[in-house]
């Protein structure tokens, strides 16, 4: 048996390609002592990705090229010889996007498997659903019947916001960029309505569905869907910008929107890194987890199957081609 | 006697220029039943005077070529016949660009003499310094020894951004567009430093004037300064939008900022819109008006001499080369 990995081989420019990546089959390392060897069994493909890639110190992730690709995943402990993990327990931990990995137990998190289904370890229990939940309740905070704007409204994140707005009471309005999707965020998140970002003019179509506008709007995308956004403010409307995946792919940063709305509005834009909002996490998933044993709250995956696909998947996610939580099926859960 | 006034002739295009004005004499009316007739002695000029030439509702003052300019004053009543006024008393009241106004007495304010300058009544004791003052306590927050940069730092607004920074123990740090106006932001006014930003990299000279980064960015100018700004924050900044002169010549709107940085401060932009701040009018003025006593606030008037040089003046302003707060000298004070 042999550990098949992907090796990152050189850094982009713009959007990610397969032939940025490459496979490699390497035999089975054995731990060492105070380590233990894990069996990968879902990685997650995440945006902020393309950012590591660039290997610049302000993404905290150390990446050069020939190395494993970085990556998030819930894994299985396999053998240890660490004195807090046993065989056959479930953690998440960075991985790498390969099918075995070492770990010396640093910044890994042991998940219950019993408490929901694993793979949302990476998703709506996971950092995507406490960034959607943290920043929509501590930083867009919606009042009740305040009309809430989510792009990328079906994506690991925005699955998250919008269904904790409807939740609280608002009323949460999707951008993404397919009817397909659409029709999933009205009929299975609740959305009240859903626009395609992809027909007609956007600006027209958020008057439409916000006739009293936009009192919160939770920002995955930024560019023109930010700018339509802005045209359409409540008075004191909040704005959470919590990434930009256009950008990642570029060299250098674009222009913004124009600002003077936010003055008109008396608006407040603020900025979201969910690595503050750790001590949050516990709260995240009592409640969210409460709303997903109730039935109250969906989500959906979009799974690719076995570690040689994750640089096409990867890739189709910057495409943002996606539709919900880009993982890889790396493993069985159970083998 | 006659009235000399100012009439707004047309909308233009980009900077206002001299000819978008004509100058007329007429007669002096009399008060009718429930008027006053106000001799103007000082009369403000202010970037926003610029968006009322467009003519647009969403600027609440509607102007039409052919009337005479829209503009407040501080006037002294001549000649009464409304119970309210008596001749003699200062107001403060939107007179127009002419010497002699008439007016019902609706949004006119009594002026108390004695209590400060008459002309403050439209700098740091009025709408200017209630901007400041409002937008830096309230939305900009500073904390003792935290870094507030200002732009248009010897302006109207940003003069009292800078002294209420000071007065509240943090660092002000000016950007304005001349070394005289640099030198003066930090001999008069007490700035720890101040940058023209005609000359240099701004951002580069931000960077070694606020070595903490920039917690408090009060925004009086748009544009690439906000840009650089935003290339210096420090975490968990605010920045406050209060204006865009540049862009009130524009006919479109330009492309704003990138906003990334805003993501990786955690920073908060807020919107600010002193018409919301009215309440807060009393305790500015308790507050400022103290300091002005103590002979620790400080100001400077760029007069203009005589109503006919009114236009001249404004697009001086419009250009961005007064040095204080704008004012035309209509009247003596006393006559």
């Amino acid at each position: 048996m042999q550990n098949h990995r992907i090796l990152f081989l050189r850094r982009p420019t713009g959007l990610p390609v397969p032939e940025d990546f490459s496979l490699e089959a390497a035999p089975i390392s054995s731990p060492g002592a105070g380590q233990f060897l894990a069996r990968t069994v879902w990685l997650s493909l995440d945006p902020y990705y393309r950012n590591v890639m660039k290997g610049h110190p302000i993404y905290g992730i150390p990446l050069e090229p020939g190395e494993v690709m970085f990556g998030k995943a819930v894994a299985q402990v396999a053998e240890s010889r660490h004195p807090d993990f046993v065989a056959g327990e479930y953690v998440l931990m960075s991985s790498g996007w390969q099918q075995w990995a070492l770990s010396d137990g640093k910044d890994v998190e042991k998940i219950d498997p019993e408490a929901a289904p694993l793979s949302t370890a990476l998703g709506a229990m996971g950092m995507p659903g406490l960034t959607g939940y943290a920043g929509l309740v501590y930083l867009g905070e919606p009042r009740p019947g305040q009309t809430v704007v989510v792009s990328a409204a079906t994506g690991g994140v925005g699955t998250t916001v919008g269904q904790v707005a409807r939740l609280m009471g608002a009323r949460p309005v999707g951008i993404a960029g397919s009817s397909e999707k659409c029709d999933y965020a009205v009929r299975e998140l609740g959305y009240t309505a859903c626009i395609n970002y992809r027909t007609g003019d956007l600006k027209a179509q958020l008057k439409e569905a916000c006739p009293r506008g936009i009192d919160v709007y939770f920002d995955n995308v930024g560019g023109e869907v930010l700018s339509a956004v802005l045209g359409n403010l409540a008075l004191h409307a909040r704005i959470v910008l919590c990434g930009m995946p256009e950008v990642y792919n570029m060299a250098a940063p674009p222009p913004g929107p124009f600002l003077g709305p936010i003055i008109g509005a008396r608006a407040t834009v603020k900025g979201l890194v969910v690595y503050d909002w750790l001590a949050r996490m516990p709260e995240m998933r009592r409640i969210v987890g409460e709303w997903i044993r109730d039935g109250r709250f969906q989500w959906r995956e979009d799974i690719t199957e076995g570690i040689t696909n994750a640089p096409d998947a990867f890739c189709r996610l910057m495409r943002g081609e996606n539709f919900g939580k880009a993982l890889v099926r790396v493993a069985p859960e159970r083998c």
